[in-house]
C-alpha cells in the first residue's frame, strides 16, 4: 500500500500556479497587496486544481509513548500522555478549543500509548505500548514503522470530504525523537536541533542532547532510508503523521504541518516522496530550535510566528483561519471589472 | 466631548495581568507554551477586567479623499476611493470577505469622499469633499479634525455589545498622510517612513518623499500638539479612526490596529492619551516601511507578519481569529486539576 501511495504523489499541473495568480490579479486590490495570503491562495489553488475551499478541515491528533523517556529527557512524567489523550477525548485540551473555533473535526488516535485507553471518541491504531528506548536500540521495527504509516494514511483517506488535513500529536518524549530525525535527515548536529521541549532545565537539556547523540551512534540511521530513520529514532505517532501527509499529498489535500514534531514527520514524508512538498503548508514557526533546520530543509516558510511550542496541532489549527481566508479571497472577491473600479492611472513623470 | 473621552482613558487595574497569567498557568499545557497567544489573552483579560470574549467584533472602514493626490503621489486615480466605497457597500472587497469569515460586522462610513455616494449600507459622516492639499497648506482645520475624531468616537460608541473594534480605511493618497504623521510624531526622516503605497514607481516614490518634506516645511506641525498634526497632514478617515481608538480605550474595548494608516491614527490617539496604548493590538506588520517606526514608537509588536499592504482593515480582520483563539483558550480549556493531568515531574540530576 505504501508504494502505491508514493506512486500517486506528483507535482501540481504546470501553469496551475500562474493561472491562479492571474485570477488574483483581477480582484479589487493592488496586485500582490495581500502578501503571503496570495501565495497561500495560489498554492492551494494549484494543489487542488480548482478554486480551493477550507470547509471541512480535519485535525489528526495522534498519541504514543516513547521508550526514550527512560533517559529522563522530559519535564513531565510518561503518565501525562494517556492523561492528555483523556483530555482530548473530553474536549478540554488546547487543540479541542482551537479546532472548535476553526470549525475543524478532531480525530484522536492512539498509536501506542503506554496505558491503553478505551473511549468511544478515541480511534485505536495501537502499534505497541510505546516505542523501545532509541538510546539503546531501534525505537521500533521496520514492519511497525510501515504499519503505523499505513494506518495513518488509511485513517486520513477515510475522512471523506475533508479539504484540509492538520497534523497534531501528543507523546511525552517526542521532541527527542523529532530532534533525532531532524539531525539525521538535515545533517545537523544534535545540539543545534535539540530544544527544551515542554520546558526542561539545563541539566536535562544536556542529557537530552547526549541521548540523541547516543541514539544516532547506536542505530546509525541512513538518511537515504527514510523508513529506516523512522524505525530507528521515530515514534508511532510520528509515523502515523507521515501517513497522513502522504495521503494528503496523494489526494491533493493540503496538509497543515504544525510544529517541530509534525515537521519531523514531514521530513520523512518528503524523503519518501519529494513531490509531497507541494501539499505541505508550514503553519507556524515553533519556538523549538530544531524547527528552523527542518523547515529550511523542506524549503517551507511558516505563516505564523507566535512563539508557540505546545504541539497537539495547535499551530495548525490557527493556520486553518489563514487558509480559509485565502480560499475565501480567491472565490468571493469582486473583480475590477465586475465592481467597476479603475486600475492604476498612468502617472507621468514630473 | 473629546476631553471627556480622554479623561476616561486609564491603564488596566494593577494586578489584572498577573491574575490572568496565573489563570493561564492552571490550564493543561506547559506554562507559556502558547507563546504570544497567552500574552494576547493576558492583555485582553487585563483590559476587559473579565474573561475576554470576541463574539461581536466590528470592523470600521472609514473612507475619505486627500487633496495631496494633486501632487500625483498614488498609482491609482482618485476616482478609486468612491468606487471602492461602492465595492465595500456591495460586499465585494477584501475586507468584506475577510470580515464575513471572521464573523465581524462591517461599518462603512464616508468621512469625506470627493464624490458623494448615497447608499443605505453607507454611514455618512462627511467632514468635507476631501482634504486640502497638505503640500501647500493644512489638510483641514482644527475644527474639522476634532469633528472627525468625535464622529468616529460616536460611531464606535453606538455599536452596543461590540467586544472588539477593528480599524480599516480607504482613501487614495492616504499613505502620504500616514507617512507625514509618522515622520512628525516619531521624529523620523520622511524618506525612511515613505513607502510604495498601492505600488508606485521610483519616480513617484521620490516625488512622494518630496511632497511629505514640503508638507512638513509648509505646515511645521508640532508633535506635542496631536490635533494640530492631524489637521495639518492627516485625513478625515484617519481622524475618524483616532476617534474609534479613543472610544475603544475609554470603554475598554480592544482595538485591532490594521496597517500603516491605522497605526498613524494610533500615533495621534496615544499622543492624546498615552494610556490608550493598553487597548491597542497591532494586528500585523505591514509591508509599508514606515510601519516599523510607528509600531516601535507605540511599543507594539504585531501578531501577524504576512507582507500585506492592502489596508481596508484586512490585517485586523485576520487578527480577529487570533484574538478569539486567545479568548477561547482562556475560557474553555480544562485545568490540570479538572482534567486529572499530572504536572511536571521532579527530574533529578543524573
Amino acid at each position: 500500500m505504501l508504494s502505491r501511495l508514493l506512486d500517486a504523489i506528483a507535482a501540481p499541473a504546470e501553469g496551475a500556479a500562474t493561472a491562479a495568480q492571474r485570477h488574483l490579479d483581477t480582484l479589487t486590490k493592488p496586485p500582490g497587496s495581500l502578501g503571503r495570503l496570495e501565495e497561500l491562495a495560489v498554492r492551494l489553488a494549484a494543489l487542488r486544481g480548482t478554486p480551493p475551499t477550507v470547509e471541512s478541515p480535519v485535525v489528526f491528533v495522534f498519541a504514543a509513548d516513547h521508550g526514550v523517556v527512560a533517559e529522563r529527557v522530559s519535564a513531565y512524567p510518561q503518565t501525562v500522555t494517556a492523561q492528555m489523550v483523556e483530555n482530548f477525548v473530553a474536549g478540554g485540551a488546547a487543540i479541542n478549543v482551537l479546532a472548535r473555533q476553526a470549525g475543524a473535526r478532531v480525530v484522536v488516535a492512539d498509536f501506542g500509548v503506554a496505558r491503553e485507553i478505551v473511549a468511544q471518541a478515541l480511534v485505536s491504531r495501537r502499534i505497541g505500548a510505546g516505542t523501545a528506548n532509541m538510546a539503546v536500540g531501534p525505537a521500533m521495527t521496520r514492519v511497525q514503522a510501515i504499519a503505523a504509516v499505513e494506518a495513518g494514511a488509511t485513517l486520513a483517506m477515510e475522512q471523506s470530504g475533508a479539504d484540509l488535513f492538520a497534523t497534531g500529536e501528543m507523546g511525552i518524549g517526542n521532541t527527542t525523537a523529532a530532534s533525532a530525525i531532524t539531525a539525521v535527515i538535515t545533517g545537523t548536529d544534535p545540539e543545534a536541533v535539540t530544544g527544551r521541549g515542554t520546558g526542561v532545565d539545563d541539566a536535562t537539556w544536556s542529557r537530552k542532547v547526549a541521548v540523541v547523540r547516543r541514539a544516532l551512534a547506536v542505530n546509525t540511521p541512513d538518511p537515504h532510508d527514510p523508513i529506516g530513520v523512522l524505525a530507528a529514532v521515530g515514534g508511532f505517532e510520528i509515523a502515523g503523521l507521515v501517513g497522513v501527509i502522504l495521503a494528503g499529498a496523494a489526494q491533493r489535500v493540503p496538509v497543515a504541518i504544525d510544529g517541530f514534531i509534525a515537521t519531523s514527520a514531514a521530513l520523512i514524508a518528503a524523503a519518501l516522496a519529494p513531490a509531497a512538498r507541494f501539499a505541505l503548508f508550514a503553519a507556524h514557526r515553533s519556538a523549538e530550535p530544531g524547527h528552523a533546520a527542518a523547515l529550511a530543509h523542506l524549503a517551507l516558510v511558516p505563516y505564523l510566528d507566535l512563539g508557540m511550542r505546545l504541539g497537539e496541532g495547535t499551530g495548525a489549527a490557527l493556520f486553518i483561519h489563514l487558509a480559509r481566508a485565502a480560499a475565501c479571497v480567491y472565490a468571493e472577491m469582486a473583480t475590477f471589472k465586475s465592481a467597476g473600479v479603475d486600475g492604476p492611472a498612468e502617472v507621468s513623470p514630473p
